[in-house]
């Protein structure tokens, strides 16, 4: 597969969403789409499709649109959802329940091996058919499964000691729900979930609506 | 206040990250910061802390740099902590409860007051002391209970008739998590939590370290 370096950030977000809609339609049953038709669903340009499209290979026939099938295919292949994730989450609260919960994610590849605390009233205890482990144990259970990606959903006080075992422990890629940015080594990647960001960034726009154009 | 239009979506996303730096600083006792030093722990230049707070007035002096605990209360007066807001959510599944139990929201005056599902199982159960709704019967609660914000947390193929009518019902503020786009009249202002899209995209760049420059 044709591949170029620097792949922006814009793209990788944008990707996801291809597969979103693109999944919704070929569950229709639409066989084939222009980039203009695509476009216009996903608020983009022809030609930034075009563009995105262009990084990955050729999916395309000029005149005859994108098989939606294909491309599919192939989005999910440059996402590498075709191959196994295995995830250990930190932190069995709310947040990290709900991630072991959420059935979307093992439906594609994403597998919850191990949930871990220290609150001794969840230790022990099975979530989703997974034993809760305790964390201050991690380390030599980490060593002998090696995990793809480490979920971080503790309080933010605790955040970055648990990316510091994680990362002892192998982990090289963290999903990180905690309110704090980690601070890690390099070539160690971390994907923020800042949920009260979120909210607060609604609730501005909600005040600000005269400053911030809808 | 000083104010001025067109605050960019960049400027909104920092001003959380502010809050939260600032109020680390704040609760650690310092007393003053100069933008070459917010801006080191943030990553951001100087002159763009500089530019973005004179969007919304003077806070600094120049050569004293700024003091913390008077910018902390200027940002949160921006984004508007300084009132409450009340949330419903519609979905009481994982994430529903997991928002619904965040203590972290409360704290910041983000109030659920409603939890409504379909789900007869739910519905009359009580969560973090609030009882579930039937969300057939939301129209009426809504219209005597004006809500600031629906946090949609359906699945997918549910979310756009959720949108509906929580608008219907008034609500101008929608937090979606559910993996799809919302399809909603000018006005109405939606914030998206895509889950899955962030654990994909960091998958992505997992697999492609040499392409994304990390």
């Amino acid at each position: 597969m044709a591949q170029r370096k620097n792949i922006s950030e814009a793209v990788i977000r944008r990707l996801p969403r291809y597969l979103r809609y693109l999944s919704e339609m070929h569950e229709h049953g639409v066989p084939r789409i222009s980039s203009r038709e695509l476009g216009e669903r996903m608020g983009l340009t022809p030609s930034q499709i075009r563009q995105d499209f262009s990084h990955f290979g050729e999916f395309g026939q000029q005149g005859y649109g994108y098989r939606v099938g294909g491309l599919l295919d192939a989005i999910r292949h440059i996402l590498a959802l075709d191959q196994q994730y295995h995830m250990a989450i930190v932190g069995a609260g709310n947040i990290g329940q709900a991630v072991a919960k959420y059935r979307n994610f093992r439906e594609h590849g994403f597998l919850v091996d191990a949930l871990f605390d220290t609150d001794p009233e969840l230790v022990g205890k099975t979530i989703e058919g997974i034993e809760v482990l305790d964390w201050n144990n991690a380390g030599m259970y980490l060593k002998k499964n090696p995990m793809d990606i480490g979920v971080i959903c503790v309080p933010h006080e605790a955040a970055q000691a648990a990316a510091e075992r994680l990362i002892e422990g192998g982990v090289q890629n963290i999903w990180n729900f905690a309110p704090r940015d980690l601070d890690v080594p390099e070539g160690i990647l971390v994907e923020n979930v800042h949920l009260s960001e979120s909210l607060y960034a609604l609730a501005f726009r909600s005040n600000h609506r005269d400053m911030t154009g809808s």
